[in-house]
Order: C-alpha cells, then structure tokens, then sequence
C-alpha cells in the first residue's frame, strides 16, 4: 500500500501546489501562511481515498483531482482553526509550529476562512455538477464536520454517552471521508448501487479512523481521560469497535471485485493501527 | 428608496430562516447562533442590490434569491470572525453582544466557518451553474474579502498609500458587492454588455460605500488616526472621492434606462451619507 499513499501523495501535492494562489501574488504574507497550513506534511489519506474510489469505478485517479483536492482543502482549513487558542489551542502540528503561532491568530482565521473559499472555487472552477457541490457544503458544514467539531468541544464539559461519540466521530470525520469516496464515485459517473457500497465503506471506515486516532490520542496525553471515547467505554472495547468497523468496511467492497483493492488496501492499512 | 429596501429585508429574512438549519435540530446550540449572528438586524444590502440588478435585468428579484442569500451568509460569517478578540476584538454589534460574546470564542469561529458552508451549499443547493459558484468563491477567498481583511490588519502597522487603501477596499467590500450585482445578473441570463455596465456599477458603488464607512467610523471612534483611508488623505478629500465613485456609479447605469432606478436609487439612497 505504500507505493499508493506515497504516489497519491505527490499527485496530490503537484495539484494542490497549482491551485493554490502562488505565494509571490498578493496578499502575500496570506497566500504564504495557506501554503504553510497546506504544505505540512499531511497523510493525504482523504486524496488517497478519492483515487482509491475511483479505481474502484475504473477510472483515472486524476480525473477526480477536484473532489481530492477540495476535500483535502477542507481538512486543512479545519485543523487551522481546530488549533486556535480559543480551540485546542495546539502549538505544534507535525513537528512544525501551528499557523497562529507561526504568522498570527488573526492571520490564521483569515487562511482557514481563505482555504475554504478556495475548496468550493477549485470544485467549482472544475465545473462539476453542482449537486457534488452540495455534497461538500453538507459535509463541511453544520451539519458536518462543523457541527461535530461543535458537539465535540461541548461534551467536555458534558454528560456523554456512546451514541453521542459516534454521532460526533460521524460528523466530524466520516462525513468528510464520505465525500471523498462518494464525491469521487459521483464524479466518474458510478451507478447507484455503487454508490451505495461506498458510503457503507466511508462510513465504517471514518469511523474506525477516528475512534483508533482517538485511542492514539489517549496514549500521547496526559490527560486520557479527555478523550472522549474513553469517557464511555474501555479502551478494549473501543479497540473491538474499530475492529468491528474496519471488518464491515472490508464487507462492504466485496461486490466490487478486484477494483475495489485499493480502497481495501487502505481499511488494511488503517488496521495496522490496531494494539 | 424605502420601501424598496424594507421589502427586501423582509424578502431575504423570510429566505434565509427557511434555508438555515433550524434551531431545534441538532447541533443546537451552533444552529442557534448561526441564527444569532445571521438576524441581527443587519441592512441587508447585499440582497438589495442583488435584487435591484435583477429588476435591471427586468427579471423579478424572487429568481436570485439564491445569490442575494449566498452573499448575505458571506457577509455575516466575516462580521463574525472580524469581531473576534483576535481580529477588531468588538463586544457589540448593532447594539447586541457579538457571538463570541453572547456564545464563545469557539462557537463562533464553528459559526462563521458553518455560515461559508452554507452560503455555498445554497447556491449548489439551488442547482445555479458553477461559474456562479468559482464566482462567489473568488469574491470570498484570499483574492477577494478575506485577502482584503488581511492587508487591512497588515497595514495598521505599515506603511500605506492611497492606492493600498483602495485596493483593500476593493477586495474587502466591492468584491461581494460585485458579487452580489453581477451574480444576480449572470443568474437571469444578462447578455455580456449589461454585465459591463453592472460589474463598473457595482466597483464604484462599492469603493464610495467603504470610505463613507470608513468616515463614519472615524467619526465615532476615539482612534481617528486608526481609520485606513485618514491615513492618507483628508477628511474633505476622502468625501471628495466617495462624490466621485457616486456620480461614475450613476453614470455608468445610464444605457439601462428606466429598469436601472432601483440601483440608481441604492447609489442616491448612498449619496445621503455624505457630509
């Protein structure tokens, strides 16, 4: 699977490196702190699933470089603001300083609120349909990735049950992972019932991925307790459940054969973070 | 004018609380202050010149809804984030605690970032082609309102000319407008020419409404000095310019004849600003 990531990587980076508005143009000093937040040494892994859905329909990986491109805009802008003073105040990301810290607090909201202008204009400007438009809007937003990051900073501070986990982890996670996938499978024309494995796959795949990315938080804290998984369940069942997850995404590409390797390569992948 | 625009207000407001996420759903709490921030008793002239292009283009205002509704959402999550203590750090809008204030700092970075989501997801949402997406995304982004805000909070601290003033305001305040005016008009089929006619409109407009903004903000603050365009030019000469974009706003809707009243009435509805 290594040779996919790190290929999807690149082909994505070459990409992102084009649209993105070179850093010589004005506002320069924001143009630069975008690259900085874009350019910070990501996984890539919603790219990576974008192209491994499209082999999945047989097509071209590069033919859904908007819906890749956009959702990896999407992600970037998050953990911008997710860095935030005011949010997890996060100094560092990936051995780098965070962006408030490297340019500014102002300058940061300013290329979060910047990087998602650019992910709708780079679907748009690829002239998709916009319904693939509505599809990114509905999992960015509040009722997406914004409203998860919402209850996710609540429930803190809140009681909390594990409905109310997945129902986070669904929002904030998987929902973007769901556009990738689908908004890729939508973009090469796939079928109906097509679509339909795919978001099955998305769906338990996100959620393997955050519960286990959970889990790895809680062995990097001091303070696990924080995590919100483990306010509810061990952390062997939680491991169970990302088990669970994992295995039934696996399922779901069943009926696809042989194109659908890639994407398995990737539930594979994921697995290996299992303890 | 007054009529014209209280219609409006109230044909947006309706709009707008039918297609924001409701209250009660959840996340609740975000939803509740997407709304706050959205009916804050703003003027909502962003959708009175959507509207007022449309009626130019001899088309009823209903059909650009989406556009006016798209540009008001953008135009609300930036207040939203400006208010930010690390932004302009203001406690108040229009005679409310601003979101931060009234929610929290978090919630509000969540409800700006959900209201772009929305703005876009509308437009999609509304099937519109997406040249009009890339448009609005253009207008929003790091070359359009955000890239503007940058520089504005650059340039407390720098060096200015009268030409980065303008250049600010251009990208901070007619970017949208144009968006707004031309947007409507692309919506309901304008021929190339009167686009022409409304982008020049719109430019001058916009540019004349920021420095009577800006004016009257030096005239309400204890910190004249802080005031961008004062910076680099007098009060009477900055009057003197904002007459200036007046007149070439109204000049400019001259070949529309009758259908243009009510965006000429918008520029004199404007021109009561002035000193």
């Amino acid at each position: 699977m290594e040779p996919f990531l790190s290929g999807a990587r690149e082909q994505i980076d070459v990409y992102l490196g084009a649209v993105l508005p070179p850093a010589s143009e004005p506002p320069v000093r924001l143009h630069a702190a975008m690259r900085y937040a874009v350019f910070g040494g990501g996984k890539r892994l919603r790219p990576a699933l974008a192209f491994a859905a499209a082999r999945a329909c047989e097509a071209e990986p590069e033919r859904v470089l908007p819906v890749a491109g956009a959702a990896e805009l999407i992600h970037a802008y998050s953990l911008v603001h997710d860095d935030l003073p005011a949010m997890d105040d996060d100094v560092e990301r990936r051995g780098r300083p965070t962006v408030h810290v490297r340019y500014s607090e102002a300058t940061a909201i300013l290329v979060g609120d910047a990087l998602q202008a650019c992910a709708f204009g780079l679907l748009a400007g690829a002239g998709v349909e916009a319904e693939l438009i509505a599809m990114l809007a509905h999992a960015a937003g509040s009722e997406g990735l914004v409203g998860g990051q919402e209850d996710d900073l609540g429930f803190r501070s809140e009681p909390v049950t594990l409905e109310r986990v997945t129902s986070i982890h669904r929002r904030k996670t998987a929902a973007l992972f769901g556009f990738s996938v689908l908004g890729a499978a939508r973009l090469v024309g796939a079928p109906d019932e097509r679509l339909r494995v795919l978001g099955t796959f998305a769906e338990e795949y996100g959620l393997a991925f955050q519960l286990l990315d959970d889990l790895g938080e809680a062995r990097d804290t001091e303070k696990p307790e924080e995590c919100s998984v483990l306010r509810v369940i061990s952390p062997e069942a939680a491991v169970e459940r990302a088990r669970g997850h994992l295995d039934r995404a696996l399922e779901a590409l069943s009926p696809l054969g042989a194109p659908g390797r890639w994407l398995a390569g990737l539930a594979d992948h994921l697995s290996g973070r299992l303890p």
